[in-house]
């Protein structure tokens, strides 16, 4: 997946000064695309601006705005943004570098998360991930994410709607439902990959085959991926419950420990995965040795059987001028019957040993 | 088991606002049944009620009062206690969204406890759960549980029978005894987990087949899950002690500190488990090994030894004009008896070897 | 070994009152032996008494008091020494129900320790194990054992003939003189296993059978039974050393800091076997590998050297009416030549690659 | 790679009193190269000089000065530094024995740092390692280097250019920037290594071959040294952050913080290639597993249709006198469609085993 | 190695009263040697006692003395030591008793530490150890040591040319150095191993047998080893520095953290050894799996060309009175043509397959 990538886009950047903003990343669409919301408990506003310049205006508002960016390859966009919010120039930097590391940072005058916004997609029967950077101040939210599509759009309905608490709270309750539609989104992640596992496991025990140990090891190098995803959400989690920020209220806590159980919830369901796919290949491996022995025993039941009949014959066979045996009326019958005992005794013997 | 219902149980949920009430988990029974105790050391009342409201009266009164609710699926009823009792909208979430890690939270007018009931079911020969939610509140204690039938009831009769202390003490202590009840039941799952793998150890040394690595993988699993469910109450109930509530009395810590003691117990023998599985993985493919390895030696013993034989009889067996030997008066005798003297030696090399 | 025992034992109690009085556990001995032992620096009485209440007479002398129970099945007995010594209903039910993981309580007017004396069995090649608890009070020692026979009987002679320093020192350090006896008897233990190691390692590389598997096998959970019983104890001694009893003297830590450092050693030697055992099962495994190598080398050399040659044969046993060869003089010479060079060649073949 | 050099090393200089100054490590280049920058907002001179102590009128002067020292076997030069700036001798050998484990130590007047400069060596496939130590003072850094070649050049660049920030700031700065240099260079190291990673995988699945085997130890003991150099960096540079050393100035702590991150994700990009490696091992031998199941199938066919066969025709080549099928007509024409039959049977078995 | 002396000795010990004094352990030597080495700035005098009062006048003298002692089994010496400088009957046990694990005590007059010289010895190729005991008082150091030999020889030598800060420095620093040559004793004992492992790796590959795998398995049980003797090193050198004994100076604390960093050095290379040598066992296993494949193979390929060819041999020598072909004037050649074509085809077969 993202591994290779990943990579490579930090490589570019090696040397540069800190806090160059340049895009590292795949251009995942055609133009930025702006989308203000802004609300308290009473109105509610919704557009899409072309103009970045266009959000601005919001800020003194005491309304509470979410400005959503989808697309981070107009490093210009990010730039205004920073310099009119006034942002430290490595958060710039971490929102353009895609690839970060899941974490929180307190800027006294906003809090900066990063993490990771997770799709099973279903054709590649691989894990995607979209970076998601969240600029928290006091009354606004700013998203930016590297294409257009999330798991926010339920969110937004309940803003339309002023359905839920959402309208009646702060930026910081805004916030913590944002992460806590992509942490819930998450479990759906587990249920493919746990459904994922399941029919491996079934298919695994009935014919394993070669191309069932590659997607094993794919599933494994899944895991180890999640894995990163999702462990630094435990400590970044725990960090904002414990930060002492103005704008996070004491009544959002509570909410922020909910996250916070979720997110052990998947840890521990990604390191059960993990376990289950160990043992998965440790079933395979035994599988095989199964099937080797299967072949082995049919082998050496038809070569045990039929070597020494084959003797027999091949003594009869010989040409020597003085075989008794040969003359008899029924040496012929004989040597017959003679093989068919053999055979009963050899079959007895398979039977003991439990080979048949 | 009950990995995949978990996760797709959290999947519904994704998007809603927090605390939605809507039960996730499987529907286990008809109709809900509520019941409730209520007593002190000297009184003593017990009864059925069909409406969740029969039992809020009870909430003013001094004694101690214990409401049982069976059945999840009806959220009207769960709402009313919520409101009733004054519940924090995530609590009643946790209560409905069953397959919860074990926890406790500490909410001041009340204490919240999500722990896991388990049964070993002798029909399916694996371990099935059930959430139990537990909110301990000055002088009550209220149980949710997702179907009929517990482990609670050798506590009823003490309430009734005014046996041992439990009648004197207060609510903490009744909520000490639930939770004892619990985990002293996990021992029963520990002894017939234990028998299972004893009784799969003797029958790997006997006879390693396939169905057997297939329990060996399947206890490996009810490990993971074991591990899942038995791990987290550790912190939990250690956190209960350290909690500063106002409803948990002194006298009771011991008591709570005695619980702690089983549940590392508990931890200590899933523990050992995991690792005598493990063994008897490696055991299994030891053992497969083994027989290839008989069944090789049987190959090899009866190809090695009619192998040269056959050889042999093949020579005599040529058609050439001139072969003296095939003239000789001796000449078929002479052959039988070398074959024996081979087969001779080839016995005594397999006897040095340790083949035979 | 104990481990079915142990869980058995907890499962009859699952749902009674905490602090009931029942004895989970094998029966060791006919009739319960009390011994008393009561001394200072200038006075030394002993006595078995048949009646627990002898004891306690002793109570509030200002000599040191060593009661010593052996069996615990007769809870009558257990039960009056509780309510003489004021224990709490809990500690009792700890010394009854054998099998309970090594700890340390501090209950104010006196400690409670529960560890396990270990023996090992030279006719089962096994560790066998009894439950031992301490009762540490003012002036007054209280153990209570399983059965009869243990590792202090050193400790009673010095106590009777006034050696070393534990006629003039407080209860206190008698209790570090039993902790310490056991400890020390742990590295019997040690050596025991130590040399089972060794043996058993030399018979593996000479000749790995099955037999040699199964007792790798029951070493391992030997050694997972051992660990269980020893982790603890580091725990338990640190805590007593870290607890500000008013019975525990200053100079005593140091004492105790010795056991401490002698856990510690045990616990290393635990966890340097368990990493040896692991590496037998590795040797095992590859000389299983190695002896399938060498026996399909002899099937392969056999195989690859007489086929060939027995196809000549079979060649020249065809009945064409013309073949030339089967007129010549020197024909039959001619292919025993032949098959001669057909064997030299395969020989050298095989002496190339190393397999002869 | 490194590892035999690196202890030998430290041999050499066992028992010699501490702070003894030899160079221990490999000579890498002729002669010792001394460059100077010294530089503030407005000024900028570089120079490069062939004696020491024209470097040390810069001591004094309130412009920051960056003197980098390329080659250590000169122990004269190095001596002379170390009088001059007053370095404690153990610095001044840390410095000399190359091979240490990174590490920061805060002395007062100067920090002291010790890192590993990594490098793919394309040709050899390998990562190579220079020692990089830096000596941090009020408005100097002291870098030294084994050989010429760093991962600096584009910091000099941006002094000289004035580009950045870097010319505003202080020496702690310039520290910080030599820092992100060398961790940012790593993220090109693992790049590398994930290519060498993924076509490996791709290789082990079309060909398994012993090569392959080789390659896969060689990355696994590159990844274990990789952890050796890596893993220390995390407490280094949190060290750095933590320490309240006067010329860290705060502004510099959110650039720590940054290389942090950056050294968080190189230790997790580590770790998962080192899970992704063992994977691939257990590919590899389930794969030759594989391959050894399907020669055994080849042979298992082969033989088991064959044999019979030959059974057969050496029935009928015996040379009993009584023998009816041999005198019919039809008898040759029976015995090849029997033999057919045979075949065909044979050949059916093996499709129902899916052998074919 | 030592491992089951260890135990054994430990073992005679069990039930004696604390501070029993008994050497425990092999007798290495004759006689014991004294020598005393009593130094200030500007005196030195060294000298051989037969006598152990001799050294005791040096108690009082403001001068630096270090007392070495070789050979432990003179119990009478040991204890007038003791009486004379007032240490603890346990500390005096604990030098005695050899195979302790490495410590730490700071018994306020005194510091004492025990901790492991180790050798490698080229004979056995197995690394040899002795116990070193240092007790650090105000101005004094006696050392105890099992044998005549050690690696302090060049302290000495520093001593007697008062060569370095040793003698301008007090005890604390001469503690200091010995445990710094113990230390970096070490380095040369993983030269030694990791020599060793890399030339079995190169075997490993070259030709893996039997002798190897038990070459590996040794290496693996001194790595074992090692790791007990080395771990706890950090946490006495850690101790020691932490410690807040009057007699260790300030100044000194440099010099224990230079130690410390070579200890953690140490530590991380047994532990990259251990992966190394996992390593090995893995390639190993795969080379004997690689080396069946072989043989396999090459059976195979004889069998699969040789069983079809025999048995149409076989035909043609059936008995048959109706057999055309044998009549045919070329039967005979288009038999032999037939079976090269045969061959042809099988040879074709395994050079698609990459059998050849």
């Amino acid at each position: 997946m993202g591994k290779k990538r990943q990579v490579k886009r930090q490589y570019k950047k090696a040397g540069l000064p800190p806090g160059t903003l340049v895009h590292i990343g795949e251009r995942k669409l055609e133009s930025v695309r702006i989308t203000v919301i802004d609300y308290d408990e009473s109105s509610f506003r919704e557009k899409q601006v072309s103009n970045i310049e266009d959000c601005f205006k919001f800020k003194t508002t005491p309304t509470v705005t979410w400005i959503n960016i989808d697309g981070l390859h107009d490093v210009n966009i990010i730039e205004k943004i920073g310099k009119h919010y006034d942002f430290h120039p490595l958060v710039l930097e971490d929102i353009l570098h895609t690839g970060q590391r899941p974490k929180f940072e307190d800027l006294d005058s906003y809090i900066f998360i990063v993490l990771m916004m997770l799709r099973f997609d279903d054709e590649s029967q691989a894990v995607l991930s979209e970076q998601v950077s969240l600029v928290l101040g006091r009354n606004y939210v700013i998203s930016f994410q590297e294409d257009v599509g999330d798991v926010f759009e339920q969110i937004r309905d309940r803003l339309r709607n002023a359905k839920g608490k959402v309208r009646k709270m702060g930026s910081d309750y805004l916030m913590y439902a944002l992460l806590d539609a992509i942490v819930d989104s998450y479990f759906g992640i587990m249920e493919k990959l746990g459904e994922k596992i399941e029919s491996l496991e079934e298919e695994l025990v009935n014919d394993p085959t070669d191309r069932i140990l590659k997607q094993i090891h794919n599933l494994k190098r899944e895991m180890i991926y999640l894995r990163k995803s999702v462990w630094p959400l435990r400590e970044l989690i725990s960090g904002l419950e414990r930060s002492e920020s103005d704008f996070i209220q004491e009544t959002t806590n509570v909410y922020l420990r909910d996250v916070y159980d979720h997110t052990i919830q998947v840890i521990d369901t990604v390191e059960s995965f993990r376990d289950m796919v160990s043992g998965m290949l440790d079933i395979y491996l035994s599988s095989i040795s199964n099937r080797m022995n299967a072949v082995m025993k049919v082998l050496t039941i038809i070569a045990t059987i039929f070597i020494p009949l084959t003797f027999v014959a091949g003594i009869y066979g010989m040409n020597f001028e003085y075989m008794p045996e040969l003359k008899w009326r029924y040496g012929y019958l004989t040597v017959l019957i003679l093989m068919l005992v053999i055979t009963g005794g050899m079959l007895l013997y398979f039977k003991r040993k439990k080979w048949l």
